[in-house]
């Protein structure tokens, strides 16, 4: 069900900043969709971004948090939330400034082991941290609520699911928004809640949605808001 | 949509505790299925519950708290969830000890105006709190993540969505699952999240429940899981 965009326009150079499977399968199908990508980790020879490189071809690339940020003009946050602050202060300010900032992390603590707790939450988020961190970077929350291989593929499942955008810039979150529909999410399936205090709602989830993956033993699912 | 059930087993003395729109609609759906019920308030002669006795026929009744609680054999808390332990202290740990609790509140807290908060989230649960404090009862969360309507007639929705049960008692749970499958929830979309520790979860998605309900001005919906 993959496809690529047919339209040459929207294509964008953009920064995956994070290497583990989310930030993988969100690189490879911007790549497959057509836009040029940079993959951010710690060293500027991290082996799995090189591995990314090699199988992605020559619209991607790889270096450290800094080298993405400043490369991309849009910037996903595919890291873990717990430590999301201390990538971003890695990445730089001066070039993440004035930028489109995708945050689909969640401060999932596992510290404690048992099922994570969320180390922000209720009357505050990590978008909200995020933001307040970096005043001039424009944080849109989105994606935080499911599975990678979902996010980027929404088709897969067999029926309407929802996602959320929230951010105080109405002109990001239309770029967002467009980059969700060629990812083949539908104008309806996609909720603006609003600012990015939001976050606290979506973010708010992930304690029910590890519970139904626990009970149903199965992570290829997404939330559906289902009316009459 | 709304349908009595056949048969004439399972038909129980019930308690609501709560006058307001959540008791009124679960009381008078328990009413309609062929249950005795008796709606629980501060005092014998609240206003409420005698219009909501008035309405319902002989099968329906009112007194104190402790009156409800003593009279059902399985106990509905529809109070809000901030003042929930005060009631179920007013109701009586020797009414309730042993008995089926279903607790279908949300410690949600208006009191800081703005989007209401959490008053006790992600490390605990008011359903724990509510079962730490009468070990002896058996308390199970259920149906606290959407509309009083949709709880008692889930197929006013167009599709397939869910709701969760928790709690330690194993039997309990079976006993609330009956009510729910005679509510018109099927099988498979009552979910078995595990011990009342998992009411962390479900309580968790109300601050995405207020913002969906905000964002999309309908109330009436419920999160379906959504699978391939």
């Amino acid at each position: 069900m993959l496809h690529k965009i047919n339209q040459k326009t929207n294509l964008m150079n953009i920064a995956v900043l994070g290497t583990g499977a989310v930030g993988e399968t969100i690189g490879s199908r911007l790549i497959a969709l057509g836009h040029t990508v940079k993959m951010g980790s710690r060293t500027a020879t991290n082996e799995k971004a090189a591995a990314w490189v090699s199988k992605n071809g020559s619209n991607a690339s790889a270096g450290t948090f800094a080298d993405a940020a400043a490369f991309g003009e849009v910037i996903f946050n595919c890291t873990k939330g717990m430590v999301s602050l201390e990538v971003l202060q890695m990445a730089g300010a001066e070039n993440l400034s004035g930028k489109v900032l995708i945050d689909i992390a969640n401060p999932l603590d596992s510290s404690q082991g048992g099922i994570p707790v969320l180390s922000i939450s209720n009357t505050d988020s990590l978008g909200e941290l995020l933001q307040r961190s970096f005043p001039d970077v424009h944080v849109v929350k989105a994606l935080n609520t499911m599975w990678c291989g979902i996010m980027v593929n929404p088709r897969m499942l067999g029926g309407t699911h929802h996602t959320y955008l929230c951010g105080n810039s109405t002109e990001a979150k239309q770029t967002v928004r467009e980059i969700l529909q060629q990812f083949g999410w539908t104008e309806n399936e996609i909720i603006d809640l609003g600012d990015i205090t939001n976050a606290r709602g979506t973010e708010g989830i992930l304690p029910l949605w590890i519970r139904v993956y626990t009970a149903t033993k199965n992570g290829a699912f997404n939330f559906g808001i289902v009316t009459a």
